[in-house]
């Protein structure tokens, strides 16, 4: 019977073979990230982004890809969220460019620019206009690739508790408005204040602010201004704030192909339904606002104040632009692909928007 | 020595039991579909939103969902899709709503309507203002869902021979205009004329047609109109047409949830794409028939036939919603919807490009 026996050893040997293969392709690699956030849990709708693309994730992964939030309340660290994903403490962020103004202003033109590009101009430049490789360029040497990760819409251009008709109402001014648009209002006399979110509303009421810009209606309803001032200005300084995804590069490439392709495609809806939910929570909330606090006023600063925003915003755009050949150039392409796609938008939606008034 | 063969024959066994379950796993179920379009293959861009969806859908799934693509050149019936895909002819179909008008009106405001909303508002209205569940409930009867499937954006007016004045000026005006468009610009005396898309650019050459709309610069440009005509006029009657994707339920509810939801986001980010790279296309086809065509005259329909074109436009809605509840169903809720969400396009993008122009 040694025959036997060695022909059944044989076959014993190649089942095993044959179901420790079967066994590694059951129990395939499960990668497990952790995603920090600029944003604590509240903050609907930025939050609900990357809730929804690691939902998104791991279904389609079938669990492959894990990917954990931890939210600033936790890590303490709301903008610190591009070192941390570069020092790979963190897989990947959710953030957005222009908070790292002070650290690098190349990066802040690609969340938005004042005078700039609508969001649907913006993505279109983005995806089909050499966006995205401007913006891989811009953080290559971060060791982090970044993609972008959801539209606040047009931001208003604020509330204020006085009209303001001359550039003389804009001295002394006390605003809170960060970023380029403070940059502008500064140049303007605007005494630029900073102040955390939960206080805007009280300084606001107090006196101890003027006027304050948040996002727009839908963002703008939850901290209560319309119940402060009375004048809503429409927007100039942030026509398309996009929030970003930010991946650590090295990580990215540890992934198979499927994997990357599944937290591409996750990314890049989620952005986009940002996007598109909130313009619906700003629509929602502005028929709130106008039904309970019918004297609200909606304002368009005049054209003499708009020339004067122009012109300091584009001085500096010069004054940055001549020691900085990356920011430079992306300023560059943002403007060149802006004025094809408006003289677009302008024959369209503007046109259509003006004979439906 | 028979207990010990025993032994191994057990073992063997196990082994066997083992490695089939691991090569289950390992050659899971590949599911096989087909996709009819209504376009042909050279139907840039609405092709390539189907085409990049089932790459996704492979690459995502990892081969385990493969999406056949057969186009309209090959099955011969580009308005036959939705019955293919009720049929189970088809498991998809990739069309729009409104080709369907005269087998079931209902369907048709489920891409677009005269004087209705823009594409961000109407993704706004699907997506978080109720507008999926209505497209379901309208399509339940064909056992068959319906998802977006990428806009075309604001499409034009169209090229004008002459200038439109008057209401005069539009009768006896031989005119191709599909769809409700068509039929408002029928209650004002205009001879509505259909042709194949080949014959349009000889037909407004020769006579045969005073005037003609297609879709917009960037598709219009592949078939020379802006050589012929004149007049360009902006945009009343599709808003923000909508392609759609269909699928078979029964064949969708196969799938298991993975493939589900890997189907569902690639059809809706192909569907965003469609939007945003047909608008840069716009953007860059303006700017080249604008170059080479600087007589090319851009006008806006006079109040006066705004004002009659929109009468005209309640009156045909009147009459079907009098017949068909849940036509009148959804024409409603995308009315209600839109008077919300036009109010904050007004304040926000509207005001913005008033401000830069």
């Amino acid at each position: 019977m040694s025959r036997p026996r060695g022909v059944w050893a044989v076959f014993v040997v190649l089942m095993l073979a044959l179901s420790m293969g079967g066994m590694a392709k059951a129990e395939e690699k499960v990668f497990k990230w952790k995603l920090a956030t600029t944003w604590a849990p509240t903050l609907v709708p930025f939050i609900d982004a990357p809730k929804d693309m690691v939902k998104m994730v791991e279904k389609m992964s079938g669990g492959r890809l894990l990917i954990e939030i931890v939210t600033s309340d936790k890590h303490k660290k709301p903008y610190g969220v591009l070192d941390m994903v570069k020092d790979d403490e963190y897989e990947m962020g959710h953030s957005a460019a222009y908070y790292y103004i002070k650290k690098d202003v190349t990066l802040a033109p690609l969340t938005t620019m004042p005078f700039g590009m609508l969001p649907y101009e913006q993505y279109a430049w983005f995806y089909y206009g050499g966006g995205m490789a401007l913006m891989q360029e811009a953080y290559a040497g971060y060791g982090v690739l970044s993609f972008p990760g959801g539209s606040t819409g047009n931001e208003m251009g604020g509330w204020f508790n006085k009209e303001i008709n001359t550039l003389d109402d804009l001295k002394g001014l006390k605003m809170r408005i960060p970023g380029f648009g403070g940059m502008v209002m500064s140049e303007l006399g605007v005494k630029v204040v900073n102040m955390p979110a939960v206080k805007l509303a009280g300084a606001l009421k107090s006196g101890k602010l003027d006027a304050l810009e948040w996002v727009g209606p839908g963002m703008d309803i939850a901290l209560g201004f319309h119940k402060i001032a009375k004048y809503y200005y429409s927007g100039w300084h942030e026509p398309a704030s996009e929030m970003q995804y930010l991946v650590n590069t090295a990580k990215y490439n540890e992934l198979p192909e499927d994997l990357r392709e599944i937290l591409r495609v996750a990314m890049k809806v989620t952005a986009y339904n940002m996007y598109i939910r909130l313009q619906h929570m700003h629509g929602e909330a502005w028929a709130t606002m106008k039904k309970e606090y019918p004297n609200i006023v909606i304002k368009s600063f005049p054209i003499s104040i708009m020339d004067a925003m122009r012109e300091a915003n584009n001085k500096i755009i010069r004054r940055i632009s001549a020691k900085n050949p990356m920011f430079k150039k992306i300023i560059d392409s943002k403007r060149s692909y802006q004025e094809t796609i408006r003289a677009w938008t302008k024959i369209s939606d503007f046109l259509y928007l003006v004979e439906s008034l």
